[in-house]
């Protein structure tokens, strides 16, 4: 079920636990996802993942582990972990993609397909085929320099994945100001990291995407 | 510098560090590289690269974490967890394998890419601009049920690579019957994990890749 409201998901892309529990303790009860990032997953392994499932058992956890091959090890570790959500990226092998969506489904988690470059909708319709209905546009941290903003096309093609029942996530340094872009779109969640991290005060931060998301998806 | 004979890389995909450590202490000075794998990166966290080193200086040790996103923060750890290597998806974007390069370059190490499908020679140029030269091939672990061997098309691009100044890895579940077929390229490492992890004698196992590679590479 595509939720009307768009969620909000949190990222914990930080060097250690520590530093993630500091902003998890603060924000978890005003947030829906808590996203272990790949940074956070590389740098303490997937003990990360089962501690902040074991505090917050009522979000959902994202395990952000790229998957791009070897999918059933990860899967199986990943969601032994406690994970609900693990990514996998669109450039994987359809067999990789297809295994960590059978160990996914099986442990009542789901699957979140990361569009790098390269994408297609062919390969889109085949995750579909699997039973993926997740995928996630992200505006690339490397990337980001290039330039702030969304372009129309993008938009565009954000647009005509949900009309093709896919459930689409946005990420990408994102602020509370640059969601109303996304206006008509029924967006399954908004990703903030360091918007919410590097706040002054995170939860204030995490309340304000929020009360945007509540504003333009009433 | 090309090695004149292929190196020998065991690949340490296990889920946990003492797993890793009972068939390295027993071939550390038998292989040239040693893997930390994506799968043990993900279950103990870069930490084990940093143990692995530290038992094991004389070893390189690439940090199998293949990066797809993040390349600045990712590499950063790697090093300082005193990897020599890393690995980049070719998929990542551009901005993502330069920001990988600077930091390995900066720090000693080298950048190996690893080819998933869809790689272009186009890609390659623009890796080799940015003073990358390693690449590896790869039978994918969930894709090695296809079938055994490898095919003459997939060897004809690989000795391609090397004649266009690549230094080429071979990885997908190879036994030391395998290697014959790549005789006349001047392969970089052979890759083997499972034929040395899960053999009753880990050190044997390596020895025997050792020998067939100095018999084909004489």
């Amino acid at each position: 079920m595509v939720a009307t409201q768009p969620m909000l998901q949190v990222a914990m892309d930080t060097m250690d636990l520590d530093s993630a529990l500091k902003t998890t303790r603060l924000v978890y009860d005003v947030v829906d996802i808590i996203e272990v990032g790949t940074i956070l997953c590389l740098a303490e392994g997937l003990g990360a993942v089962k501690t902040i499932k074991t505090l917050y058992p009522d979000n959902l956890v994202l395990a952000d582990v790229r998957v791009a091959e070897a999918g059933a090890l990860i899967s199986k570790m990943v969601f032994d972990a406690g994970a609900n959500w693990i990514s996998v990226l669109s450039s994987a092998a359809l067999p990789t993609i297809e295994t960590v969506a059978k160990e996914a489904f099986s442990k009542g988690g789901d699957v979140q397909i990361e569009l790098q470059e390269g994408w297609t909708k062919e390969k889109a319709n085949q995750w579909k085929a699997l039973g993926i209905t997740q995928v996630i546009f992200h505006k690339s941290r490397d990337s980001e320099k290039l330039g702030p903003g969304w372009d129309p096309e993008l938009l565009g093609v954000i647009k005509s994945m949900s009309d093709e029942g896919f459930k689409v996530s946005i990420t990408g340094n994102l602020n509370p100001g640059d969601l109303s872009v996304f206006k008509g779109i029924p967006v399954y969640s908004f990703v903030a990291g360091r918007a919410i991290r590097a706040a002054s005060d995170p939860r204030v931060a995490a309340e304000e995407f929020k009360t945007e998301i509540q504003k333009i998806w009433q």
